[in-house]
């Protein structure tokens, strides 16, 4: 056999493969397993896994296997506290709990009913789609996928069409410490910081979607770009002293205006809105968090009002156009938008709008990545490995490649070939270790890592293949001695 | 003869005209007029025109002869008034008053000396150059011409290489109304202004230049480029409370800095320093005055924090880079710099220096030129006549044409094909009214004119012929129906 029919015939045995333990699954909703105590799920979940609004049963048709298989592991470890389900997770078999999560990632969800008012639907969609960053709450979509279809895998389930009884319960639970099966306390450490009222708008907005099943990225997409404003957006600041750049709800309805949410569109969705200049998988966004605004991690408002700037990096003065520019041919691994073309005039004004009130000329807190003190050891790239294992690889996958839905990258990828080229600023380790140190797990910025594990994981990261500096000049050893005279692995890892 | 032969006559003729008249004047000075009371000139004046320093008596080698001979009959009028001149003056007749004055505008003025200190002499520069503007200065070389050497015939007269203790005397005597021969009161004005402090620097300043005598244009220009900062150099306002930019001794030694100072010179000698770019005889600060400081004169400082903004002109969002293209397209009838030039760089440097401080996104008071009421009669182009003889010819010539020295421009032309375009700003009637209103004639600004003169004047100037809009298409009416929808003559005019 060739290789091509070799890999149509895994298909096939895989497909077939779950299709019989989904087979097996249903006889396990409808009729319980094989020890006692393993009753018929049937009873709580519904026999298509729709669940139960009124008495809190999630919906579970259509959450990936991996996802649910996990559930029930967590019930029996007790990471997961519930009367009800720990018993029955205890009493069925591994193969069982294999099956029954297979049938149900095969059931097809239902359509959505909600009855919540539009008002606290659209508090819910500004939550899930933009966060609260002032009270260090991402973007629920961030992890959950796009639309909160989640992202597959045993971790970050979809939230779209689930129960908004349940989803309040769990938030709960996770603040509660009933549930503490979260991977490096991501989940608590938001639910924490939400409020009541934010609680119930994001389940009551989850719930009104619809769990969809594939090939949704474009929509999303199309759905993020036209996200109404709300009129109570605070600015991004742990730093509570800082700038704050003006609410969305600002944005005037005029042709600025629309300018402006180009703007945005092309920051936050640049692979979809600013393609032909994006060499690689990733969205300004990826670097400048909360869309621009987050102090502390580069934001726009903080750069608009410093330039035009000399810059040693091209010995030149630089316009914001020439700034923007390098981010293109860098951080982006593209080309760069001309100075007339639409997409960088939508981007100057985006900036631009961010700044309002911003005096010209000075620098504010918050503004770029906050310096770090050197670390006490030398950077390890083999401590950082392990920094990268236990925290980052969750999300940026575990060989750096990031996560894609549907196809399209969801999670950056921090190294390999569709990630930042050898000539961006974030190959510098000191300046991915401040990003990290300030940023890194998202939501938890300066608070799970150490100074020392910034250090050491922003080498192992850096010390990675990428794509090459698009200032190479004949080789490795002269295009190093001539452009990299700083904190990185050029000269090392850059001919890979 | 064929008219060039006739041309070479006429020179001849009218040299050896002046040289006649000189010979006559000499044996004046040395031996005085034919009427009593007529004494010889060298007594006090010199036989070379050098004058006497202690004594307070002027320099007159090199002044233009029409000057001499118009202050011989400012003597006569009692509009200048000395006790030694006046009977002189009237004792010389018209042609011995001729003669006299082409004497000593034929004589070749000494190197000056100067023994003023150079905190002094650097005072006296900075107001020469760059006025005072806080308290209404304009700048001396603005009507002196360039380094101070007059704008040759009989108003503006040079002030390099003259005694300082004459210049003192003279600008007490506009204070005192001793001397009231200034056109439109011009000088005085400018003496009122003056602090004793002030007087005393310009007045050791210009002592200490050389009186030049041809093609100075380029070195002045360089010395002005290469003018050093001050410390003390305060805002143009009028306007008390409004923005204040940074001095010029701020500017960094620095890239940035150097990027800044070239800025400037593009910006105050657009014509030298970015001359490719330059399709007419202006000056970006013919229309933002005193290097785009001033307020109420479209200063830059107002102009920065409000781009990128929506133009209705172009339909389309303007960066700051496309609408300082659109100041060449039209203002400078030429060709718009790229976006990636060094001239637009220095630009961007320059406007982005002045507005240091400003809050990106608010207008400031005296951002561009201020709104004027309609007038109260539908402007007349007759009365504006009136009014442009009376107060402009003086130094936009009688037919709007400018002046030169040396050759090269030093008053702006207003129209004919030097001048800004038909699709310029200033071309509406409302806008060079409002320009006018607030800062014409120099110095005078709201003060000479009445709002109803400044609309008729506008009307007046801007129904010239001057060069086509380059936006024009197929015919003046389609042209006219397409892009000058507002208050203009372009229908009427434009195709002259």
């Amino acid at each position: 056999m060739n290789r091509r029919v070799l890999l149509i015939c895994l298909i096939v045995v895989t497909s077939a493969g779950s299709a019989a333990a989904a087979d097996a699954g249903k006889q396990i909703v409808l009729q319980g397993g094989s020890n006692p105590g393993a009753t018929a799920c049937v009873t709580c979940h519904g026999v298509n896994g729709t669940g139960n609004a009124a008495a809190g049963f999630p919906r579970l048709a259509g959450l990936s296997a991996s996802y649910l298989e996990r559930q029930l592991e967590a019930f029996r470890l007790g990471t997961r506290t519930t009367a009800v389900m720990a018993p029955i997770a205890k009493a069925l078999t591994g193969s069982e709990s294999a099956s029954v999560s297979e049938y149900y990632a095969h059931q097809h969800p239902p359509a959505p009913q909600t009855q919540a008012p539009p008002q606290q639907l659209a508090a819910g969609m500004r939550l899930a789609i933009t966060g609260d960053w002032a009270n260090g709450i991402p973007a629920c979509v961030t992890c959950h996928g796009p639309a909160g279809q989640g992202i597959g895998g045993p971790y970050f389930p979809a939230l779209a069409g689930q129960h908004a009884s349940y989803t309040v319960s769990q938030i709960q639970a996770w603040k509660d410490g009933a549930r503490t099966s979260d991977p490096i306390n991501l989940m608590k450490s938001v639910a924490e910081a939400l409020t009541q009222e934010q609680v119930e708008a994001v389940a009551a907005y989850f719930a009104s979607l619809p769990a969809l099943d594939k090939n949704t990225s474009a929509e999303s997409v199309d759905a993020l770009a036209e996200l109404p404003p709300t009129h109570a957006e605070q600015t991004p600041a742990d730093h509570s002293e800082g700038f704050i750049p003006p609410s969305e709800a600002e944005i005037p309805d005029n042709e600025f205006g629309r300018m402006v949410w180009l703007g945005k569109k092309v920051f936050v969705h640049t692979q979809q809105a600013a393609s032909k200049y994006a060499g690689n998988a990733l969205n300004c966004v990826n670097c400048h968090l909360d869309r621009g605004r987050l102090a502390s991690s580069a934001p726009l408002w903080g750069a608009w009002p410093m330039y035009p700037a000399y810059r040693g990096k091209n010995d030149k003065v630089n316009t914001m156009t020439d700034r923007i520019q390098g981010c293109f041919t860098f951080s982006m691994n593209g080309s760069p938008p001309p100075g007339d073309s639409k997409v960088m005039t939508a981007l100057l004004a985006y900036s631009y709008w961010l700044a309002q009130g911003a005096p010209t000329g000075v620098a504010l807190p918050g503004s770029g990545y906050p310096d770090l003190p050197d670390p006490e050891l030398a950077p390890s790239r083999e401590r950082g490995r392990a920094v990268f294992e236990g925290n980052c690889a969750l999300c940026h996958g575990a060989h750096g490649q990031g996560k894609k839905v549907d196809g399209a990258y969801w999670f950056p990828p921090l190294w390999g070939p569709d990630s930042y080229n050898w000539g961006a600023g974030m190959h510098r380790v000191n300046t991915a270790a401040s990003f990290i140190n300030a940023n890194m797990p998202l939501g938890l910025g300066g608070e799970l890592l150490t100074n020392q594990q910034a250090w050491d994981v922003a080498a192992y990261i850096d010390a990675h293949p990428r794509p090459q500096d698009p200032r190479y000049e004949n080789s490795v050893e002269q295009t190093d001695e001539r452009f990299h005279d700083h904190n990185c692995f050029y000269g090392e890892s850059g001919g890979e």
